[in-house]
């Protein structure tokens, strides 16, 4: 039944900026400047709102890119971290990335994670998250960060997971304040007070 | 590209699931009950956790059922609540639910959210959530809810979302308790320590 089932594509346009780009990133900043220049395409292709993230392993290899795909995917679900932890999961064909030997797996998002990608982390087998742009960058322009945990930083670390922040913050800041220049639509942003 | 896509069903059962209990629930009780049959079906069936969920519209109408298929699935975050928000937001065509009129949508789950689920809710227009079973009905037989801000029912409130509990709590617990016994995987609990 159609009603029971969903698919998601990132963006048409994705399979030729990986190819551009590659799939080797040596630097955390390598890896930082490959998603914010992801966010940075997904708002000049109109794609998605202005966030972006990736899945690397140990090597600095891209597992999984993700892209906000929000609007476009009639879905709240699919912000840039969840596409990433969804597509990695896919690849390596399991639920737990992290499971069952030393591979380390990390996240880098363009932007902080919000409540909901916060709380996605633990599940997918993360073992450490590197973040761009702050919380309030984002809320900033008006985007809606939700109502996360004080101490998140310290709530991840307490379960093995590395927090890492403000990667090349001036430049994710850049591609928010594009995205709010070019009038995209800032959704849930608290609307129901 | 094959790796930049994502498809998930419900499993087959549910269709005949459906058809068997109808679509409307006059009382919040009727809409638990449904609920709660849902994730006991889902252990019997041996095709996911012991968790589910459905999206009412404000007559008691079924919009859209979830169940937890985290690991058919190999993907963490398909826990039951996003599922179901998913199909809700595909169904109505709107990645926010209650925009735009008066409408009203009721999560209704048979255990209270985790830390993902709670931040995906303000993102998805769901006006008001239900729960059967308490975070530490679940944690009690293993599975880990992840960080949560203390007093989110507040914070929900604060949103303008309704926050009812213990519905039908002794029900939902006997599935977790089924599950237990069943020696289902307890996946995610906990293991970066």
């Amino acid at each position: 039944m159609k009603l029971l089932e969903f698919k998601f594509s990132l963006p048409g346009w994705v399979e030729g900026f990986l190819r551009e780009r590659g799939s080797k990133f040596s630097t955390v900043e390598k890896r930082m400047r490959f998603v914010v220049d992801l966010a940075r395409r997904n708002v000049q292709k109109r794609s998605g709102g202005p966030f972006a993230a990736g899945i690397f392993d140990e090597k600095g290899t891209l597992i999984a890119p993700g892209v906000n795909i929000v609007v476009a995917s009639n879905c709240s679900i699919l912000h840039a971290e969840i596409v990433a932890i969804i597509l990695a999961q896919k690849r390596l064909g399991c639920y737990d990335i992290g499971a069952g030997d030393e591979s380390h797996y990390e996240l880098v998002t363009s932007t902080e994670p919000c409540a909901m990608c916060l709380g996605a982390i633990p599940w997918s087998g993360i073992s450490c998250v590197v973040c761009g742009a702050r919380s309030e960058d984002a809320q900033s322009i008006g985007f809606d960060e939700g109502a996360k945990p004080p101490d998140w930083q310290h709530a991840m670390q307490k379960r093995g997971i590395k927090v890492v922040q403000d990667v090349l913050r001036p430049e994710a800041i850049s591609v928010l304040k594009e995205y709010a220049r070019g009038g995209g639509p800032i959704y849930n942003a608290g609307k129901r007070r």
